[in-house]
């Protein structure tokens, strides 16, 4: 599949790097076409015709899926530089949370009555806003087995079709075997709301690779 | 030990017979000192010597340690009743979360850069508060084990001595084995908000009781 990752961090760094060891065309998306970062994971690939570069409306042009994996506080930038025509009609796998790092303990720009999830698919109403993934580091997000115990992650979005789209790119590309749909875009509050209790879990056990599990009886 | 429990509703009730089977001395607390909720559930305790009822105030000086289950949007209310003489120098266990319950979907009226927990602690300078439990449902509280899994709760309080006491009572009392110190009364903020995504698993999956697990590597 052709797929687009947004943004030159770590998060899609590792997704793109999984899905092109996965046989899939990657093109990493990011403001300068020629952005150093996206420049070097093209060339570290092993298949580097199948790791690629552009801007960002390069690259949603290019993607039958969208991963956006920018920092929250640039997502709206971005996307608005990707162009609504380049996603219209796609999947939009939103990993991003509105986070701001400033000061000792961190923050969000937007929560409790609306979300960074809510606000793309409001801007981008012909897109499939899929919300997942934002809850755990990247490590954990295309290699849940690592951990060593079936762990949980979330789908928010107003689209079944989309979900059920991306709960198979979950379960076939990175191994999730509990994915547990939370309802429409609106739920994307509590999951972003939730990297601050990540954060906080994080600092206090200091492991690497950590996530929750939902566990009911 | 004499336990003074805040609130009448399911949390305040669970909690406060638990306890009593436990063996404690528990007078729940409540605006008026006959409030039915208060005069039923003593009158159905096994060994009503050690159920009693009373006023905010009542309650919070018979106390050796004081478990607030008030509803949030109630809570600093209930504490301005209780008094801040009769919690001075007192563990003050807080389960509440600052939930609006009007509308569809939840919203908290204190969250991301101040908390209840917060709010409660400035209130109360000589009271060592410690959030706690209000990550769980009431009957997930007191009997974790049921869940057939060690699943995970939090503390967050300035004292450490506190939290020490509060993790030994909910080992002891309850049963918790998977405790996690966020740190200082700050981390409220994450447990707190989190509740929203607690919300959405409970609509998601229809599961009577659950909780997370923290599951690292």
């Amino acid at each position: 599949m052709k797929i687009a990752v947004l943004g030159t961090g770590l998060a899609g760094q590792t997704i793109g790097s999984k899905l092109v060891h996965l046989g899939h065309e990657v093109m990493m998306g990011s403001r300068d076409a020629d952005n150093p970062k996206a420049v070097m994971w093209a060339k570290e690939e092993a298949n580097p015709q199948h790791a690629i570069f552009g801007t960002f409306a390069n690259a949603a042009a290019f993607g039958d899926v969208i991963f956006n994996c920018t920092l929250g506080a640039a997502t709206l930038n971005a996307l608005r530089l990707a162009g609504a025509d380049n996603m219209k009609g796609k999947i939009l796998i939103d990993t991003s949370n509105p986070l701001d790092y400033n000061g000792e303990v961190w923050t969000l720009t937007v929560c409790n009555d609306d979300s960074l999830g809510e606000q793309i698919q409001r801007t981008y109403p012909d897109t499939f806003v899929v919300k997942t993934l934002n809850t755990v580091n990247c490590n954990v997000m295309v290699d849940p087995d690592k951990l060593g115990e079936k762990t949980t992650v979330f789908l928010s979005g107003n689209s079944a079709d989309a979900k059920a789209s991306v709960n198979k790119y979950l379960h076939d590309w990175f191994g999730w075997r509990s994915v547990v749909d939370l309802g429409d875009i609106t739920t994307s509050r509590g999951v972003e709301m939730y990297t601050i209790l990540w954060r906080n879990i994080r600092l206090a056990t200091s492991a690497q690779k950590f996530n929750i599990k939902v566990v009911s009886s």
